[in-house]
């Protein structure tokens, strides 16, 4: 038991209201509004030298990720914001604009305030007809994801060393698949984006959902090396569980799928592979 | 014009919706739910030597406090919490616990990630019949203000000198009006509380109502030297306009009035004072 997962398990512990979900979805479900609130770090989920326009459109783009993983459209959102240097300021306050306009969020208010680089949001959308939740999944279903999965990771590792590539657009300005999530909703058992990584958030939609989860590495639409890809993070393409045999009505690719147990399997070249030790990030 | 002026002012220009109230409010209204979300920073909203439980405390109670000055009812909230220590944490945690049960907000959701100590929380409550925002001051009207004023500066002095005293706790645990707020929600014509300092507050309530307020220091319940006690914040009590000859329903004490023109007048042994060059806090 690490001390993140204690407090983890003390905010489940509070968090009995069953619009919480009990704390296993990224967004909450209150009067027919689904609301989630993600946090982006400099030196953690952005670099110090992101573009600042980037870092705006980062932190609407993980947000609205969220929106869409629940079938909602947005309809506002709140903005946690720390002063800094102006010229900074300023380039984020025009790409926030932007990508607010983007995604037809409109911003109603928030907290303007001094100190280190930690900028928060709140993102409000209007619920459709029904909400997935991380913990339908049932036993048969098929696991899906939208798009490809590891441009961003090459992005950031890019970035890293210095470098630029067409990746690195990927890392910086993700784009969330709010369409893709509106069509969805309706016929999916489960659904979660992908921030994290593949590995991790598809562990964690069957840990909500009491089942075992077996991924494919090749049929995973990897962009670079698939082991690389599934613990990359940051592709905010939608992970969904779907019954057998139904098609989705969006582009997406079959991965795996969910049996009775517990844990993660992952199959490479017809045969179960080691997992590796680590699956994605957590509590960045 | 400062950096942080022209960033608010990029915020506004972006924040056409209604719901936004052109950010001149500390909360959005939509769908019949008042939305509000403040952030506090280790060093400039609390100390680090601060009790955990006091700070988780002192997040809940500063956006709940929103809620009170809109005339609304807790339904919920969203946590952006950073990771540090265990022991401190699980010490928030505790003290969260006991804020969120103490207001009646159950925990929704949120976000937990690793970086400095910046804290958010996105506060929901139900709107009322109707929801004071700071525009709606009338000329005439009289300025009133709950409670007493100045507490929790004082105690903030003591913890800066390394002392203490009963003071602490008005700093380290600022008591929102919720039930003040319901009862006069539906008799002002505007209303906000009072977390930056009494001045400022009053001047960014007839600014937002295109009015001149005027203060009288001698009628202000201070705690200490009025002329400290008027620019100190973090005290959390209601400041509202109220049509002249109307009773409150509460508590509270008048303290000037509304007419036409702008900015802020002070009166002392009934003639005009100067102004101090620092009205409050801001951006805090």
């Amino acid at each position: 038991m690490t001390a993140e997962s204690d407090f983890i398990a003390a905010m489940r512990a509070i968090a009995t209201d069953p619009g919480a979900r009990g704390l296993d979805d990224d967004a909450a479900v209150l009067d027919g509004l689904v609301l989630t609130h993600d946090v982006i770090v400099e030196g953690v989920h952005f670099r110090a030298d992101d573009p600042p326009e980037d870092v705006a459109w980062k932190l609407a783009a993980v947000n609205v990720s969220d929106l869409a993983a629940k079938g909602a459209r947005p309809v506002g959102c709140l903005l946690g914001f720390v002063l800094g240097a102006a010229d900074w300021d300023a380039r984020f306050a025009a790409g926030l604009r932007d990508a607010l306009a983007t995604f037809g969020m409109p911003l109603l208010g928030g907290d303007t305030v001094r100190g280190p680089r930690v900028l928060g949001m709140t993102a409000i959308g209007r619920a459709g007809a029904a909400v997935p939740s991380r913990a339908g999944a049932r036993a048969g279903d098929a696991l899906w994801v939208t798009g490809r999965i590891g441009a961003a990771g090459i992005g950031l590792d890019l970035l890293s060393r210095g470098e630029d590539g067409p990746e690195v657009a990927a890392y910086r300005r993700p784009q969330p698949r709010l369409a893709e999530g509106l069509a969805l909703a309706p016929l999916v058992h489960a659904m979660m984006d992908v921030s994290d990584g593949l590995l991790i958030d598809a562990h964690r939609m069957a840990g909500a959902s009491g089942l075992a989860v077996t991924i494919d590495l090749d049929a995973v639409p990897a962009v670079g090396h698939p082991r690389e890809a599934v613990v990359a993070g940051d592709d905010y393409e939608l992970l969904f569980a779907l019954a057998a045999g139904v098609s989705p009505p969006v582009a997406a690719t079959r991965i795996g799928g969910f049996a009775p147990g517990a844990g993660l399997r992952l199959l490479a070249g017809g045969r179960e592979v080691a997992t590796p030790a680590r699956l994605g990030w957590e509590h960045r």
